[in-house]
């Protein structure tokens, strides 16, 4: 894959306590921000719950249309982690014990405390890549184009450094955020000609509330510095026309 | 729809902040909490970026397989905006200026504050039914069984109780929640016998972090209290054989 090709990707949030409203998820923003910074563009996400069909005809349908998927949640010991066993299902791959997972938990656990319900967390897709976890021990996996990884964010956090390497991303999506004392309505007319002038660009238009005020965050993403530099001088000139402040958020 | 009838929804955030990791998504868990609250279980989410195509099939996709669809995002003043008009494509409606709204937006504002940007946010498909917002005037609105919703969180949270009304909910979904002073591996083989021996029963285990001690969250949730409560006495049973302290969570 070479550096000038788009490179996109999907995150399936795997779990129940996001689809109940009890946990909020952050796993998402996480994701995405680490992606964008090595050049992937996330194109959806999806939150679905542990049924073990869903995932596996989920998975299916992503990794056919992006070119990494990146799974969340269930792959600890309890009866509720069943994204081990679905990955397998959808790649028709053998649901197994790992042997390099194995020896890993059987180091990183005092003796005895590597117990049966911690043995779960060795089985997995045949041959599967594991993704090291220098938190807690029990490491993630990869099939073919799907990271799974698991859903406590501290541990998924510390997982990304060592996939740094494995994810193939394109150029990287640069972005500049102007911040506007203003409401999106005094500027919705100005920003779309030059989002007309700028077709292959992204501007996105996000109202804020911060100290009491209001304002709006304009964020141009691209590519190509040049044509952040170019729509960013446009902007700028209709701001200084308005007599708009641009101020620090 | 009788209240024995099982009802669900499916949200869909609308935006490419989210996508991009800029923008920590706060509205599915708002959503999610508030719909389980009056009897509608969250089947599915999903995140999609502000591209038409993507939201006219995406929408049309989930109208058809939940009882609600929700949306968030798109329906402010600015180019990025475009939910309402995608909407109306979906469902083959008319894309145009909605009177009532028009009067309420009219009354809102200032005279001379109503502004070409603003008279953006009137256009929706013909005939929809408003959704009022409390706190910014710019009315939400709903045809079918697709509402709405702004993208702001504190105007869309503001917006639900105007709501409750009209979502006919199924049963409340009831949830008991089990904090223990344990790790997962303890527990998982106990935990699967009893969600086995309750399998319309949803039995959830969640790893916690507090006040620098591990401990594990178990949810139980259904409709109905009295499966909760064997459930619970079940767990309870080898908590205690395994003298399992139980904490406040």
């Amino acid at each position: 894959m070479t550096k000038s090709t788009k490179v996109n990707a999907a995150i399936l949030i795997i779990g129940n306590e996001i689809l109940s409203g009890r946990t909020q998820d952050t796993n998402t923003s996480t994701l995405a921000t680490w992606l964008n910074s090595i050049g992937v563009t996330v194109g959806e996400v999806r939150v679905i719950p542990d049924i073990e069909k869903k995932i596996v005809d989920t998975v299916n349908l992503l990794r056919k249309n992006y070119d990494y998927v990146f799974t969340t949640g269930g792959i600890g010991p309890t009866h509720d982690d069943i994204t081990a066993k679905s990955i397998s299902k959808a790649f028709k791959i053998k649901y197994e014990i790992h042997k390099k997972a194995f020896k890993i938990l059987e180091v990183y656990y005092k003796p005895g405390e590597f117990n049966e319900g911690r043995q779960k967390m060795i089985w997995m897709p045949k041959n599967a890549k594991l993704i090291l976890n220098p938190t807690s021990g029990a490491p993630g996996f990869n099939v073919e184009n799907v990271f799974c990884l698991p859903g406590v964010p501290s541990i998924l956090k510390s997982m990304l450094g060592g996939l740094t390497n494995t994810i193939v991303g394109g150029e990287p999506i640069l972005s500049l955020t102007i911040s506007l004392r203003t409401v999106e309505s005094e500027i919705a007319n100005s920003l779309t000609k030059v989002q007309n002038n700028n077709k292959d660009v992204e501007i996105g238009s996000y109202p804020f509330f911060q100290a009491g005020k209001l304002g709006v965050s304009i964020v141009i993403r691209s590519e190509d510095q040049s044509k952040i530099n170019k729509c960013n001088s446009q902007i700028l000139e209709f701001v200084n026309k308005k007599k708009i402040e641009v101020v620090d958020k």
